[in-house]
């Protein structure tokens, strides 16, 4: 039922973390992890903590990127508590279980939670498409992860619940663009706005994060991101042309 | 806000589950724990896994006895994974707060946590009104005890501020574009591009169809709509320079 979600961890340092996760993951019928570069694992810890979820940490993926773990999906949300001066598009745990079940398994999904210390870093948000965001107490706003991850998968579980058995009507046939494609668009437009002159050196990062922000939320589809190549294509020949 | 409900853990083995339920209770804003008859407490692994919610554990009560930690509650809830012979009445977490918020701050809660391995005793159910069971999965059902009190707390929470009216997590202050906004975009972009020769007569109408059903998607922003129109008006230019 949840088996297109991937729960993707980035950096966890304490394995005793990634069992608890691997718990928390499997109480809501969710399997499938993917670490990127953990600090210790695997580890007694992890086992220890994961309790009768071993199963879960040993079917666990672990790779060096974070790119690699979300390069099939198609929805990438990164978890984040941290206010910042660039306002994302954020949802509630409840918001984004709404979204990605009704998108259908169709859509693989990966859920990003970042180091306990310090979150997911600028670079890797801007890999999102959407923030998820727990409502909390603002004076004391840290979930552990595994306890943050816990809140996510139960919301995840009980809205596939609901779901269940209930037809939604989907956008449609056309496959919804992957992290790889996104990506691909990216240099496409970078390099685009570089040939018509838009793009100033020290403007550049900047200006590429909120055009992200704006792709990145829309979830373009494979036929719509087609449309927009073709006129960044054109506007490249008629520069060449000139 | 949630200050009348108190989170009763019986005879918890783990002190690292006290402190784990701590900071579980204040990410949520709550922090009324009472402990009956913990085996270890207190001790420096739930001071630990506490992280900053040391003052939670500092001003739990101890007892000995249950009856001793709801005297003074008119609503009683008691959290049990087990289906059993007799069927009490169940919540969900998220019907345990709507009813808990409901019924005001002045009717005292407890909502009660039993062990680790065994849960709570037909005894201490018999003093609870409510039984309060978390959806999950049914072939893996024993949830940690934090992690179970993370998500009856999360529904706590969100509950009492959506009864608030409190908004949670909007995009930020810059205002979405209007329609007539918008208008005025589209009518930018299609000349845009008919500069680039990126139109057609006769595909026109579906292409720009098609832009228009990106766009109004994305709810872009006044910020937003200014770059675009920024990148729009500098590949004009560079073609009229030409």
């Amino acid at each position: 039922m949840l088996s297109h979600i991937k729960i993707v961890l980035v950096e966890t340092t304490h394995p005793g973390n990634i069992g608890a996760v691997a718990r928390a993951m499997k109480n809501m019928a969710m399997t499938n992890l993917w670490l990127v570069s953990p600090k210790i694992f695997p580890s007694a810890d992890a086992t220890s903590r994961a309790s009768g979820a071993d199963d879960v940490l040993a079917r666990a993926t672990v790779c060096q990127s974070l790119q690699e773990a979300i390069a099939d999906c198609q929805i990438v949300i990164g978890a984040s508590a941290r206010c910042r001066t660039i306002s994302w598009p954020e949802m509630t745990p409840r918001e984004c279980a709404e979204h990605v079940v009704s998108n259908g398994s169709d859509n693989k999904v990966a859920i990003i939670f970042g180091r306990e210390n310090s979150g997911l870093k600028n670079h890797e948000l801007d890999l999102c498409h959407f923030l998820l965001r727990i409502p909390c107490n603002r004076e004391y706003s840290s979930l552990n992860i595994a306890a943050a991850v816990q809140v996510v998968c139960y919301e995840l579980f009980i809205t596939a619940d609901l779901h269940e058995s209930v037809v939604i009507g989907d956008r449609g046939k056309i496959p919804i663009a992957s992290a790889v494609q996104m990506e691909s668009f990216y240099t496409h437009l970078y390099q685009a706005l570089t040939d018509i002159g838009f793009m100033h050196p020290d403007k550049s990062k900047s200006i590429m994060r909120r055009l992200r922000r704006i792709y990145n939320r829309v979830q373009l589809d494979t036929k719509e991101l087609d449309i927009l190549r073709g006129i960044l294509r054109m506007s490249q020949d008629h520069q060449r042309k000139n």
